[in-house]
């Protein structure tokens, strides 16, 4: 089969990720080329990337590229969707679309009527112990689930710069964690309850932003939820799920880096989780593109659909309104 | 030093429990007597307990008797409670000390008038991995509690003619939570948010209660908290906790009956986790007799006291309001 | 059923343990009566036991009691136990009936012509996790057996003056591991290959004895085994298990006080396995003299018999015989 | 600094394996030839190795080519060390460099005469579990190693036509244990005792081997050793080490494809272990030609010498004559 030939906005940190996994780990594809107003030319050649520059329109002008992976700034998402999307290329949209659900409908409308496949960067589905838990609720290993957990803690608070312009903790970080009780329970949350507090870093409240929280929810096929967040574990990335069902409980734990277990007289230790994103989703980051690849290549359906993409922002924005009114917020009223 | 002469009022499961580790794992202490209107005399008989009869008042009568533990139904404990004290016994007592706040307070007025000592049941901080756990905030190595979290599942749900009766999921099985929570955080829980739902037992839900819920909390201290409770996990019983503070977390997992794994080509193979409270708890259940024994003997104050009696059951009536009404509750407003 | 009543020789450590199991944990039977030439009067009064004496031969006499648990030092265990078969008493030995196989044959041809019951005490066969593994050898599950494993280590070593009147490392602290993987494998032990070492304390080896030992074995059904052994661990008493067979493998691990888990920024850390064998095998003990009791008042054979008594012994002398001659030794030749 | 070329003897699983983690995980390297009589032309093509062909000559000859990795068949290692190191070509060669340690040594006194670098593929030793058991050895954490344990169990045996070529299960899987012992310990084996059994299949026993084998052993600094293997665990590939020193124990379990636990009415269920070397070792097999790049072009000595190439094939033949004469071997005798 043709290998799909692909293209990459934006070589940020996830950018270069991407690029590097496209031309090792995923099979079936071809990077031609790489486009950042600030590339770092140096990576560049050191991975031998035929075209580069600094102007994305290369990449849509380019008849040989089939799809385009859209790792720039969070703000130019839903515009360069609809850039692709008139050109005819496929595409992988790092997750936020945007921030604004008209912005986001906007956009998928644009995907729609061009009939290109899109995909949203929720990498966490990849990872194959959340995948698993996934499995046992879609094989009814675990019957009727009734009560979907996410424990999801970030090992160091990003800068309060960062903070004041991320859109706040739901739609920076509990956005993967709103998409991930989606993904575990296959059903719609249709309300939220919001509790937030400012126990990490005193300067995150003064930017507006909360740095832990506590979110309830209720899903469609009746269950309930729950969403745990910090901004600052101390040991590390912790990133766990529980879902609990009538015929049993699956629950994913933190991985660590090595199996060794070690015995003194003060106890028995073990490492830490393993640090952050980067390595505790490693294989997750190859996974999500190889998904992508083979979807477009075999023209099925992507895994992470235009509709994953909208409805965790809906659900961020619930819980920002719940937090500020202090009263549950049904999803359908945003 | 003399041992405590202790009298039971009330021999079913738990009382009957409570005798045998009296005599045989509780130091410094003697059972004189057991009173129960259906006493089981061959029971009786056979455990060569010296007094028994159907009235309490034999109890309250015999001045040999120092202490007397309450362990008849829930109804009659504040009634027994006011007779103890007017006769200077010191007073473990069953949780929940009353349903109606009110009733708990007159309850408790005696026994401080009388200056006797009352020990309420919560056995479950007696349990020696959430005591650890209480251990490590308590000495400043989990740093500030941040989220604490409670799962509590049974492996079946009572019958529901018991629910009927029981004053609803969150004074029948929340209340050992509440009272965890509390234990746990060293702090006061100042508001409630319920999300209840009847997955279990359509008949429970007709009885009028729920079968699941998911509860958040916020603390005096700042911090807050998460409860999740369900009257079933076919996998038995399931009692974890966590706390997450400034310098670590520290998490009680279950326990299983032995350590033993097995390994075959369908997978690696554990127990369940122990099934129910009187496997989960037996050594709590003795060492909170111990400890109230030891409280009296050396004059020390007991570890739950009548106020911890009081707050729970506080708690669950702000949990009830907040399921009714949809809304938060303040636990000061109740 | 009437109950079963007993009499002990010996209240040591292991005697009173055993009274206050029988008082406590085990049903079924009754305590007559304990004798001890050093009798711990204090003990016995506040246990109360109704007979008490130096002179073990009180037991003897009472023809009331049905049963004598033989706790007094090794030495005297065989001859007592011809004493207590000679006036038909059932016997529950403590480990190790002799030293000498012609002694311990003796022993048990009086044992045989009363027709009374023996069991051997090797405790840990009782203990839930390797019980476990024993039923999934039993079962079939694990297909046929074909490496047994055992791991052995004592927190720390005796002191040197014990060490030398022993036996030695293979008679005293080996002899239960022995009993294990016989127990283990359903098989009987046919050589043995030992190497030793003085790692632990010089002392040791000055009187003429190890404390590390690595020991191979073979079996008569044509499986292979390991046993090592060290008399001083840091972390405290380790006591593993594994049997590996054509359809899988089963593993027993260390049970520690508590499941707690606390992770800060230096690691994972968790509690030191269970100190030594009171605290490890404080179920097994129970679980002995329970399935004793049963076997004598249901006329059943007892779970550890007289032969059981004397394989082990016979397989730490050929294990002394390969640590001095260099070379493997065929259990028969011994 | 300017890259480190190489080129590849052998392009059959393992050397195939080797080219794709040095276009992909490695860094300061570039590979520029294959070679191999039965080259997979498809292959090289895909990953675009830039020269190919079927005699290794071409690699020799080749005098930008700094360094070679042999991945032939073993037969062919030694006289292909010889040949490198004649043309100044550093050398990675997959173990063992040849059955007959006069024939290892002749090739290795030709690398050390050429003084180019040589380092052994005993890719084990960066498994990081393995590696961080080894680090707590050589920090002094564990204190003085006492007893070093291997337990190695492959999931499937190989077909009988390949073990009777493999020089018996010592020197073709054995011999990775016997590096492991040595690695783990940081001291030589000096006697080796071994029990074998056929008690997978009895092919192998006709083809003259054995397929289950337990082997203790005796190490210079007074340590004790025991390796475990088994050609056939039905649950997957066992690899597993142990070092118990003075002052604690390091142990360093399998790998699990995923973290996810399920819970239900008949019990705990993981997955199994990862499958085989292929998955168990992956990070291990790019992590060792990480170490030999950076050897070579920092000057450093390799991590595994030759002489670590030699010194586990001498421990096994030692382990052969054991197994054929029923006693304990001195290596230094082979």
């Amino acid at each position: 089969m043709k290998p799909l030939t692909v293209g990459i906005i934006g070589a940020g940190r996830i950018g270069k990720l991407h690029a590097e996994n496209l031309m090792t780990r995923v099979k079936g594809t071809k990077l031609k080329a790489v486009t950042d107003p600030f590339l770092d030319e140096k990576w560049a050649l050191s991975k031998g990337i035929p075209v580069t520059g600094k102007d994305h329109r290369i990449l849509l002008e380019d008849s040989e590229i089939d799809a385009v992976l859209i790792c720039s700034p969070s703000p130019q998402h839903a515009q360069q969707i609809i850039e692709c999307a008139q050109v005819k290329k496929h595409i992988f949209c790092e997750k936020p679309i945007a921030l604004d659900p008209e912005v986001i409908r906007n956009s998928l409308s644009e995907v729609e009527k061009a009939e290109v496949k899109i995909q949203v960067g929720f990498n966490r589905r990849f990872d194959p112990s959340f995948a698993k838990v996934r499995e046992k609720v879609s094989s009814g290993a675990l019957g009727d689930p009734q009560v979907i957990r996410v424990t999801s803690r970030d090992p160091a608070p990003p800068p309060p710069e960062y903070v004041a312009s991320s859109g706040g903790l739901f739609l920076d970080m509990t956005i993967h964690d709103f998409d991930m009780v989606r993904f575990l329970s296959g059903s719609e949350v249709t309300e939220v309850h919001a509790y937030g507090a400012v126990l990490v870093d005193p300067d995150i409240g003064k930017a507006g932003d909360i740095d832990t929280a506590v979110i309830s929810l209720k899903f469609a096929n009746g269950a309930l939820g729950i969403i745990e967040n910090s901004r600052k574990a101390v040991y590390g990335y912790d990133q766990r799920v529980e879902v609990f069902g009538s015929k049993g409980t699956a629950l994913a734990d933190n991985n660590r880096p090595t199996s060794t277990i070690f015995l003194n007289n003060s106890g028995t230790m073990q490492d830490k989780p393993l640090y952050f994103f980067l390595e505790r989703y490693q294989t997750a980051f190859a996974s999500e593109l190889q998904a992508f690849v083979d979807a477009v290549l075999e023209d099925k359906p992507t895994p992470v659909s235009g509709k994953d993409g909208l409805a965790p922002v809906l659900i961020a924005l619930a819980a920002q309104e719940s937090l500020i009114s202090g009263k549950p917020v049904k999803v359908a009223s945003v």
